[in-house]
């Protein structure tokens, strides 16, 4: 492979010079690929679709976990769907309230992958606070109840087995999973590239919640869209509240003036999300 | 051609898909193109390099716009460097405390391209409150002192005659065109592809200016990074005194909140920066 192309269409796509193939294997559930490219460094491709890249993966996995876990006033029990690279791991164990972390992935061989040729992300396997559970994330989550304070859902694209990790079920099966004062976050595509998708996960994860904000930020290697998350609050009042990040660990995106900037959309997303998102 | 390669190296691009060309010519300066593409429309092309596309320009010009008009309490005399596109003229105008606009621009046959292929750009050039003037930007900023309330560098990459539209000497004019109540705003490219360059340019407007703070947006077209702006001000009391937008017209990017959150610099740009940016 002399380039990769990471396609937002058949039409659109970012293509990105490769130095080579680092391994490839096929799972009992996709095709596992770790590239080296030029620009983005190492990257982990799942059915050759870019997963995360060593240049770019703080952007998406200090988004998904800093957020929630600095609304939460206290994180002790975290779950993590997915995630089998690491990343969101790594960045949830930095928070020293955290006490425990379920990391409920599918597929070992990516787990597996990502150990033995991404050690950047995935060195939080080893914590003793973390726990990895083999096992379909939907199933996982439709059997427990109340037990975490924070949940976040590090899904691939909607496409094939994890079409289910953005259905309605799944989401309040999710909410459920959470104590009184839960916080879920969920990675929820481009609203540039799929508008139509991103209000359908929208609305879905609104409609298990009191309160569902969406927030932004850009992640070079997904797309050339701007990316997007899901916010979503047992208790609303908890959004404002956020507790400010005080140096307590480095960042290389995330800080606390990020954190409330993300939340302000342009008008192009606020039309698409409708009133629910100026509420 | 079957596929446009915007690049951001020569290992890194984001391909388009192109469905036909539409106006290609050389002028005195520049091979001026016009190309329609399935993704993001009909672009606006000089060198092979992107300079507009109907499908994501308005988050550019609005927040070239935008940002330092909405900063300025009453502008009514603004001065645009470039722009021949007419996109920042189009949303400039919109101000109605505006009286008169001045574009300056190198190239006459841009323009002639854009009120031809671009009408959803160019319909300011008919506006009475808009005057052209075909000249070098940078000979032009030199002659005028104390004129303008606004000025908007709308500025190409930092290539060829471009170079001294980056320069020292040009924002120490551009400072000396403004009156005491001046703002500067200026397109900076991407603090994650060019990092070096986007802190040499900050240095330099910030050794003209009181205050200079480096904004941001996402321009899909320019770049897979983020965008970056720098908003200089004269008297820097006025940064936090910015007039919010209460619908006196439409933007489909731009709002108030946007305004405010456009200045949270990810922690990797801060620490580009340097101290300057958090003070």
């Amino acid at each position: 492979m002399q380039w990769l192309d990471a396609r937002d269409s058949d039409t659109l796509m970012i293509r990105h010079r490769v130095v080579n193939s680092v391994h490839k294997e096929r799972s009992a559930y996709q095709e596992i690929e770790v590239i080296d490219t030029v620009d983005f460094g190492r990257m982990l491709l799942l059915d050759g679709i870019i997963q995360t890249s060593v240049r770019d993966e703080f952007i998406y996995h200090e988004m998904l976990a800093h957020v929630p876990l600095f609304v939460h006033p206290n994180p002790k029990r975290v779950l993590i769907i997915g995630g089998g690279d690491g990343g969101t791991l790594r960045e949830t164990l930095k928070h020293p309230s955290v006490e425990e972390v379920h990391l409920v992935e599918i597929d070992e061989r990516v787990i597996d992958a990502s150990r033995k040729y991404l050690p950047e992300l995935s060195g939080g396997f080893d914590d003793p606070r973390a726990k990895v559970v083999i096992r379909d994330g939907i199933e996982y989550v439709a059997e427990v109840k109340g037990a975490y304070d924070v949940i976040l859902i590090d899904a691939p694209d909607p496409e094939g087995a994890a079409v289910g990790l953005f259905s309605t079920d799944f989401y309040a099966n999710a909410r459920d999973a959470l104590g009184d004062d839960g916080v879920l976050a969920a990675q929820t595509e481009s609203p540039f590239i799929d508008p139509k998708l991103v209000k359908e996960i929208y609305d879905r994860i609104w409609a298990q919640f009191p309160l569902c904000r969406l927030y932004t930020a850009h992640v070079p290697s997904y797309s050339v869209g701007i990316w997007s998350f899901a916010l979503a609050l047992k208790r609303p009042e908890m959004f404002e509240r956020y507790r400010r990040a005080g140096g307590e660990f480095k960042t290389r995106y995330y800080n606390s003036e990020i954190h409330a900037a993300a939340f302000a959309l342009p008008e192009y997303i606020l039309e698409l999300l409708g009133d629910k998102a100026r509420a």
